[in-house]
């Protein structure tokens, strides 16, 4: 299906995992083996460049390779008979040499490694532009207050900044763990028939190392063709950044209620209209972002259930990843992608924040009076005090400051002007500020010091 | 990612949600609409066949409708838009009436329901097929002789057919859920904006049953935009029919192992070859249907979790259902159609499968022993004797019925020819056969008395 | 942990699952098979007494058996040694007879089935009660008007009555498929050590029927130790009905949002209080709801990976059932008792379901607008222009009235009368009261007509 | 349920996430509360000893915080509660200071973090068992032959050695990611209500550093009151790790097969056997294992899915943490105690595993032909000429070698003492004993220098 693609995967990231690029990844492992190989002397050198020139995915029958796919079990068997029958038309000594010593599961591992490296070369820098945009909104943000929401419920007023900077420390926690997986998973795989390079005698280390040179990827201790915590290291990345940003986009559609209205998506043509009610914005940056991260916990759990690998080659674990892993990385491209412009162009509504803060006729600063009366009655009986007058406050629709100035246990603890005082949102935020530059300044030290 | 369509997802289902079709039934609606609103004297009658000679999917954009649904938020609003504008060149009055009273829910829900009625259609033909097959297979097999296993250990013989038997049971049982769950799901979605048909007044339950009529499908007693219970089911069944099938592939492919070597996969040119071991003959059938079982619990958590859709529309979940429900079922064709051809063209080596009930030198029979003891000794003595006997037999290498012969305890209670009887697995089969016809009857009885 | 039992494990069902009913349900069976094997003549008929008058769970030790199932592989074997040592105490003679023919699987299957009776028995009455409540508040807010919600923002008007009405309608869909699952779940476990009843000899099927009839359970064609679609088939329910009630959950919160405010859950003394602000009421009881709700997608992906059972008794797959299932259907059990209190006692705030209507100045009766301008202008004209009037209403924050009633247009069509009509919302129910009596009708109708 | 525990928790993990270890937890935050508070002069220092002495679990009415914190929404508020109330027999004006400035969630996932603490250190200690039982084992059977087996079935010779340091290798890296993930998920939480520890006015974060100093815990940049990444790679440590494990019991259990019989579980009296097949000896701590890793998945999935945290404090999601992730660890705590006994205990049978070479006739050693055959023939002709021979020698149940020397086009390239060598799985071990060297090497390493 690819009717959604665009609503759900138009970033970088698609590219990389279309079949064409795929294929072609495999292929450039090819090359390399004939190089290494003729390096090492196993295969002679007049085969190499023969093969390397084949190795162009356009010069395959497409169609043809998914379809024997399904009876040869895998894509590298087709493949690598038709690279045969492609280098044998131009040298049919070269042909003997194609493929030497790997097994179909190197060719596929480390084709998708190659994928997963380009992939992560795009996710990187998409990510560094959602912390950029990221830490632009905080600045323009810090002060704007807003009510800050606890169990869906009006608790105390934060910034709109502060909100952000939750993000944006989540955000910098995986740039962190980016950096230390780059190295653990960007590997080589290269094993054989059965992990011991048997086809290559003593020179399969030499081989693997020249291979892995000629790729630029590390060399792994073994080959891991039934070990696959890497790729759910991969995995796990992505899907936590996505995670990650999905949250920022539920609160985000919370924040665009109509009734709540503090926020807005970026308006262009076209763009979240509904087809009979004019008067709507559909959050439909959003929905594409809830739509990935309802997804991404099942996509994990194939991906976790698929690490029980049979043996030295998997029956269905190693399978599953195919699509499983394609899927789960494309949906959090178009994740990543369709948040930074969500980060970018997002409107903000401060006066709508700021008035929103007042249609609890004061209690959301409860918490305020609670402590400062709590200084003098206790902290139980300051809470059980206020709690009934935020109730009569309600119950009728009164100002909680009226009913506190009114009040015998109050009267002689709190002057109408220490009420005003502690009933401003803007006397009661306490850290939010020095939170935010916390954050901020990690985000900068970060980018003095890249790893 | 097509690459793997053949491997994956060879059955008529695949077509049945590909980009067209999908489209396509979309497009049912719109007809069927026109007519329904014409009939109710809601729209002049003229623009029904108008409209309905444009619902051809042939005549849409489809890329366009894919970009455009990225901005729209869903594929209703760019098809209705493509709709209208075609029939406007033919008829600027008619393009009035494309889509009246419905909302993009309405259209795409129902073009879903539509593609659902083919795929259940098309996976009954399959489950016959799978159900003829099997009963074949078992009529074939009720006297072939096999160990059973428990916890992956041999424990005591039962017979091919019994197994089959087992998985039979269950197909028997998933078409009878199929039979309930029909009428229940096979429903129209018409409820305009917000569920109420609004925009049609007094006439929106005529006009939906003319709708339903027309479609030839039931009517609700409510819209149903956020109440995906019955999508749900759907999934069930596919799911719950493929991981019955994906426990018989998982078994088979334990018993074609190469030290059990009791079944093998259907051979065909090309079929499970090794591109590096010529010996092997891999299970790719059996590789096909895990990958998808291995997929499954991932995408069923995935419905589980769209299940929770907010108020009469939602964000999110509703989405998520997009990509994810064709996938299960496409998957689950796949399941189907593979293992069909497992039942039909499996090869079965009896002879293997009498000579593995013999590698543990008689220890397979040992309850037999142990019961025919246990009326002289009690059982916690006899199962203990036994217990020993058998540690010897497996210590030392020796048949059990030796141990036997020569044992004290033994003597007094059980001869040679007693302990020969007792020992040969064509003498301990139980209600091996009676269980087998029991199924064997309802799966006649089925068939005669159709739902 | 038992720390969240109350919260979130609240209803009669948890007590069906209790470590000692667990065994208790064994012991049943235990009891049934020395009845069914005497009265088949298979075992003395003295031993039937003695060993009944055993299988009572306050005889047994419970920690040694949980100890000693780590080692045995499973509750069966230490508990049947209890049995037969207690037994023994008794009788030596009878002692030989315990267990008799079976295996663990059978006593801790048909266990597990006796359980899932008495918890369809308690939901059945849940869901009653459920249906009663939730009838009686669509009979009471039947014309209670607020706004429709479509992508979390408002749409058209709809009733509150509506919005419970699309719950009942599932609801009572459920209903039915207890119904249809009730005699296919409910069967006896009976095939001995690896299905074939062998130490039955002729008599297995004969006892199998006794044993079932003694149990009240249905017999099935085959035994079914490794094909578990049945458990599967009751998850589905209970996680089904679980997830209908999330969704209703969800929207509950939304509706209780600071801003929104229509709905509250029922009050009580120390219930949803914050222990730091005084004005809060949390949604504990959707809270608790959505808890079981998050977490049941993983659990039901947990048993359909367990479908895959190895053979004739799985390997991890059975096992993984053991706490998976309870875990399930006890969050289903709190999940229907707290909605059941929510649906009683919730607190409906009408009046603000009307003024919510009006925070968009009309806008949300945009649509009428539009229909009856269509008209006039054609539908995609009309759309066009009420759209941008609507645009214009939000940024100018004027009511859509007044700017229809000015636009040169609009005049030509519509006067200010048409135009107040049209922007009513209770004129703009369509077929919101067919739906709901639709759906009434049907419950009455099932209550009529058990099944 | 409590029946499964000694089968499946039985680690040192479970008595950390026991109900009363939860709740000391909870308490050892409030008594660096009162500290941190009184080392800031926000509470009287008098205060701190007396809370402090308060702090102990044994002093609590669990049972009554349980049944309370349904009606609370979450444990924190009965305990706070129940603590006040103790301070408060002790002296009245220290009740005033407990759980100053602090929210629920705030000593709620601070006493998760020490938790995960214990936890942790726990398990790294169970890794260092895991890795030296593991190296031990490598060493002793890195020249053990046995088949390799890729899609179940036969592939090329390996060593029992190299299989276990694939296991091994992939435990090195978890080590490596468990050190770079203690310092950023050993975290404080302290936010108070609302993130901005608006209560503390400018002392927020000199409090929060006195409590994290206290506590010897790293302070966040901000509150991550529904920022739960850090839960997320901890809880994807111990999944990862298990399914790690897991997938060596799968392989365990495989090669346990009676056909197979490479290795035994290590015995002990009353483990594994069966209650009524004598001879059995059942792989129950495989099967306890893969219960587990069964499981996780699922328990993934849930966790993903709750990540997704409304605004500063959820409803729903940080709920679903609650049973869930300890759940997870405990589940995975079980998984390693029972490896770690699995890796020190087994039974390894090297003359079975040799003996199991050769029953394809030695079809097994068929690249090695092939690739002789290559130089000559080219790849794909001898690929085709051996898999032709392979399968006469599979249908004839004929020795390869006898076939390949009388094969006239074998004949002029290859003598019978070359197929002889080249038959021999001594001599096809390829890099083999290289790879089990640099994991080896890369152990010791990373024991000499620790993180």
């Amino acid at each position: 299906m690819t009717l959604f693609t665009p609503m759900l995967r138009d970033s970088p990231l698609s590219e990389i995992f279309s079949d064409e690029n795929t294929l072609q990844r495999m292929l450039d492992f090819e090359a390399a083996l004939a190089r290494a190989t003729a390096l090492c002397g196993v295969t002679p050198e007049s085969s190499m460049t023969i093969i390397s020139a084949q190795c162009q995915a356009d010069k395959l029958d497409i169609p043809a390779i998914a379809q024997a796919a399904a009876g040869a079990g895998n894509l590298a068997i087709p493949l690598v008979k038709q690279l045969t029958a492609n280098v044998k038309q131009q040298d049919e000594q070269a042909a003997r040499y194609v493929h030497w010593g790997a097994t179909s599961q190197d060719v596929i591992d480390t084709g998708l490694i190659l994928q997963l490296r380009e992939a992560i070369d795009a996710s990187e820098a998409l990510l560094e532009q959602l912390i950029s945009a990221l830490i632009e909104q905080i600045q323009r943000h810090q002060h704007s207050v807003m009510p800050g929401r606890t169990w869906m419920q009006h608790a105390l007023p934060i910034t709109f900044g502060l909100k952000l900077a939750g993000t944006l420390d989540a955000l910098l926690r995986w740039r962190e763990r980016l950096q230390e997986m780059k190295p653990r998973v960007l590997v080589l795989q290269f094993g054989g028939a059965a992990g011991t390079l048997a086809s290559l005698n003593e020179q399969g280390v030499a081989v693997a190392q020249a291979l892995a040179n000629s790729l630029s990827l590390n060399q792994p201790d073994t080959p891991w063709h039934s070990q696959r915590d890497r790729l759910l290291e991969v995995a796990s990345w992505f899907a936590g950044v996505s995670t990650t940003l999905g949250k920022f986009a539920n609160d985000f559609s919370l924040l665009m209620q109509t009734e709540v209205a503090e926020v807005g998506e970026p308006v262009a043509p076209g763009r979240g209209g509904s087809s009979t009610m004019p008067h709507k914005r559909n959050p439909v940056s959003c929905a594409a972002i809830l739509t990935a991260t309802t997804r991404i916990p099942g996509l994990m759990a194939t991906l976790y259930a698929s690490q029980n690998q049979q043996h030295e080659r998997a029956l269905g674990g190693w399978q599953a990843e195919w699509e499983t892993l394609p899927q789960l990385i494309t949906l959090a491209g178009g994740v990543m992608q369709t948040t930074r412009e969500l980060f970018s162009g997002m409107q903000v509504n401060t006066d709508k924040m700021r008035a929103n803060l007042d249609i609890t006729h004061g209690l959301i600063m409860a918490e305020s009076i609670t402590l400062a009366l709590a200084k003098s009655l206790g902290k139980q009986a300051a809470h059980h005090l206020v709690e009934q007058l935020c109730h009569r406050a309600l119950d009728e629709n009164q100002p909680l400051a009226a009913l506190l100035e009114q009040h015998p246990q109050v009267i002689p603890h709190l002057s109408s002007t220490q009420i005003a005082y502690l009933l401003d949102p803007q006397h009661a935020l306490g850290s939010n500020d020095k939170f935010i530059h916390q954050v901020l300044a990690r985000a900068a030290q970060q980018n003095r010091e890249p790893t």
